[in-house]
């Protein structure tokens, strides 16, 4: 049995059970197991992030830079071992997707992060020289980071963005793995373990667990000693950990489902049409579909350009092999979310079936329906079907795909294509307004599916996209503050003030005096 | 019975039940009556709300700005009168309080409020020029405000500090007024609607309820057409509303409670000891206590100059004749709260009970425990006794201060007294270290019942202080946030990016473009 972190060591976990993780490409268990954790083992990791929490008070922010720095350079010279556990758990290729797009984007997400705890800029110090008022975002607590399967990298529990986000806050973190890629998680630890002692960090700074019953997840979320908790994956198990945490009004933030509505206008299709389908399916099946952000609802004004557009679309899915999925369970959930969007009505164009073999596959799957069906049960057909398929809503006119839009729950991104020649311009305010509502991301002419980690993005968006509408997930600094607390400084004494605040900015940080920002 | 404003007129309620206010002063009730709402009425709002938010995005913000303003202004010019009806309701004092400061704040605040919706600079216009991506904060929504009893003016539901940041972001209110000043909100809304019509706002911008049942209260806060909450009152009816908002993943900023520590260290007292009187009983009991940040835990080392503070405070107590509460209800729960706290074992040094006659008072009530005994039932002990009451923890080192601190829940404030020759240096770091993660204000020699409008405030903190610890419900314009949501536009073409993320920055706001903030 694998051993847990906790509190700087390795050791044998206290289990309440086991478990292994599969190769999706093969169907077959893995032979490591990993241990559901006791709670007496979640409470030392609890008490354990507690006193490293106390202890990084003390520490400056540039040696907690410092960590994070080190951390990205042991993860970019551990880079084959890291590719070669993620693709045997996630069955995601080694080229490019993981060694050179994922790995990469988890560095540099890492060093960025180390760069806004540098400066501070992130806490937006705020000072009224006239009443002697100044205020910041500061450190919150022990964070808990739930990982999902999609990224075993990029957002795993103990590298990804809200692991960087919650540690360049000033906050110690328990990863709990995902239980599709442990050993990917647990190599993770191992290379933190060896930069927390690198840089003289706190014992507790970095902690893994594996699972835990639901009943212990949800007494973890709830705890006194955790502050917050950052959560990407399904959303069943999600609002149940959600509603614990809420009871005791702890922020959690979530990623829970989106399926990311794409609008084509009529001119759009005239124009473009065959280059659009190209673009549609290499974003739609990218990574087997299993991207947050993945187009999964597509809208379109019926047409001849529609109709040769929906053909394109299907002809495309039943050429391209379907990708490996990530694992069993997601295998058998886009199963049944196909069946539900066809028991609410919607027509098989292609696919559907799991493909023969031990290999976790659905054949690339494309739905139809009109948007007079959709908006009679909008709610079962905004199921969200994670993998490679797609519903297609064929819309009688404008009003329509408004409608349809109006219907839709919180969504991470919205895209509306429309031709150059502006045909399209006096559809697109009406749609891009609704759509406004609906997404934390409006895109025009342009795929959902990359994620620029920019300081400028937006990865979230209303419910059940996200559990709060005004927080990204991805971009740095904005990140960070979701795993901080403001602080106010009122009429403190000049040298009690965190650096931050003090009147000759020692971090060199942008700050707001009297109204204005400033270095 | 009077009338409740829904889509700009007002109309005979259609009525569950109704209910009278009480004036303080004599017990008696006030004469008008005031509709609970049925449910139809409720969904009437939030349709009209809905409507209105749809109406507004196409309304330019210096327009809402000139809503607010019109608004201030005729607040000011009505002074008279809402300083006669919220004296009747609530017994506070016409001077200098209601008049000279209460009702001078609140226009204040609502021509910040104004100021800062002109510039968009609220928005934080993010652009990131190289990946054309660009994001700002934007409005969520309809809000509905749940004002306090305490402040009739400056967080009323339809004039304080919540409205204000509510439609300066851009969103319409349906405000719940408090029951106990019904007819202060009730002439809020009457001079709302006459600035609505001037400056041509949708009918549904501004809207009137007075009370639903408990079961209608959560329908309307997880009612799809509702955005966010902004709630100042009871942990208790607080919480139950919390919950319904939480399950459908809606924000419920919330204000529930606050006991807001003050630590005097010895020096203070050896230094200061008879000024520090003084400082204290002014703050503890300035508005017969009934404050959210009232100083209503005091931490002291045991000494000679904590006997002799402890003394004095217990004679001022004595001598102040009691302020008159703002209802029955404040009345009990402060004679249930004082029962409380001398039933988990603190001594009554002063007052306790009700003043005898129909007025609504207890006598100023001061209480004291051992540290040793506070820290066996903490979750007692920091009952809080919202009226003019205190408890005064005697401890007998700084560590006691130090694991009594640890005890307590989240605050608003809190506040450490210290020497000015530095002799309490060297206790006040680990005091403050602890209090900093307990308090969203750490005030240095100050009373915390001050709460400046200033954009460095932080009128927040920990659960359950408020529902999140990164929100300040007071200074702008910060506060706005709570009512908006992060939206990004990537790749949008420019003619169709909101004025505030255009490249020739028509609104004059400040923004971070490619990491330096520029005008």
């Amino acid at each position: 049995m694998e051993q847990v972190l906790i509190n700087g060591q390795w050791i044998d976990s206290n289990t309440n059970g086991s478990f292994q993780a599969t190769n999706p490409m093969t169907g077959e268990s893995i032979a490591r197991t990993y241990p559901l954790s006791a709670w007496s083992e979640i409470d030392q990791a609890l008490a354990a992030a507690s006193q490293a929490f106390r202890e990084l008070r003390s520490v400056h922010p540039n040696t907690i830079a410092e960590f994070l720095e080190t951390y990205a350079d042991l993860i970019q010279a551990d880079k084959e071992a890291l590719v070669a556990l993620a693709h045997e758990e996630t069955g995601l290729p080694v080229a490019p997707r993981l060694g050179d797009v994922e790995l990469p984007r988890t560095v540099s997400q890492l060093k960025q992060a180390a760069a806004a705890t540098r400066t501070g800029s992130w806490a937006m110090p705020t000072i009224d020289t006239k009443a002697n008022i100044r205020s910041c975002y500061e450190a919150l607590g022990p964070v808990c980071v739930f990982g999902p399967n999609n990224f075993p990298f990029a957002f795993n529990s103990l590298a990804g963005g809200d692991f960087a986000a919650a540690i360049a806050a000033g906050n110690p973190v328990i990863g709990k793995a995902n239980s599709s890629h442990p050993a990917t998680t647990q190599r993770f630890a191992q290379l933190a373990l060896k930069a927390m002692e690198k840089t003289g960090m706190p014992r507790g700074l970095v902690q893994l667990i594996y699972r835990t019953t639901h009943a212990d997840g949800e007494k973890l979320v709830s705890d006194p000693r955790l502050a917050a908790i950052g959560y990407t994956g399904s959303r069943h198990a999600g609002l149940q950990l959600k509603a614990a945490a809420d009871r005791v009004g702890k922020p959690f933030y979530a990623e829970l489902s989106s399926v990311n509505p794409v609008v084509f206008l009529p001119g759009s299709l005239k124009e473009r049409g065959d280059k659009l389908i190209e673009e549609y399916v290499t974003s739609g099946l990218m990574g087997a579909g299993q991207f947050c952000t993945n187009p999964g609802l597509l809208l379109l004004i019926d047409s001849p350009e529609a109709q040769h557009f929906i053909e394109g679309v299907v002809a495309k899915y039943m050429q391209t092999p379907p990708g490996t999925l990530l694992s069993k369970s997601v295998e058998s959930s886009l199963v049944k979310s196909i069946s539900v969007l066809k028991d609410a009505g919607a027509e098989l164009l292609a696919g559907g079936d799991k493909i023969a073999g031990g290999r976790c596959a659905v054949a690339n799957t494309v739905l139809k329906v009109s948007g007079e069906a959709f908006l009679l049960a909008p709610a079962q057909f905004q199921t969200e079907a994670f993998g490679n398929a797609v519903l297609i809503v064929v819309c009688k006119d404008q009003t329509e795909i408004v409608r349809a839009i109006e219907s839709l729950e919180g969504n991470l991104t919205g895209c509306i294509y429309s031709a150059t020649d502006g045909s399209d311009d006096s559809m697109y305010a009406p749609i891009a307004v609704e759509m406004l509502q609906k997404v934390g991301r409006l895109l025009n002419d342009k795929m959902p599916t990359g994620v620029a980690v920019s300081p400028a993005m937006n990865h979230g968006g209303p419910f059940p996209a996200t559990a709060h509408p005004g927080f990204t997930a991805v971009g740095i600094p904005a990140s960070l503050i979701r795993f901080a607390k403001l602080t106010c400084y009122d009429a403190v004494r000049h040298d009690r003030l965190p650096h931050l605040l003090q009147d000759n900015n020692p971090r060199k940080a942008w700050r707001l005096i009297d109204g204005a920002w400033t270095l």
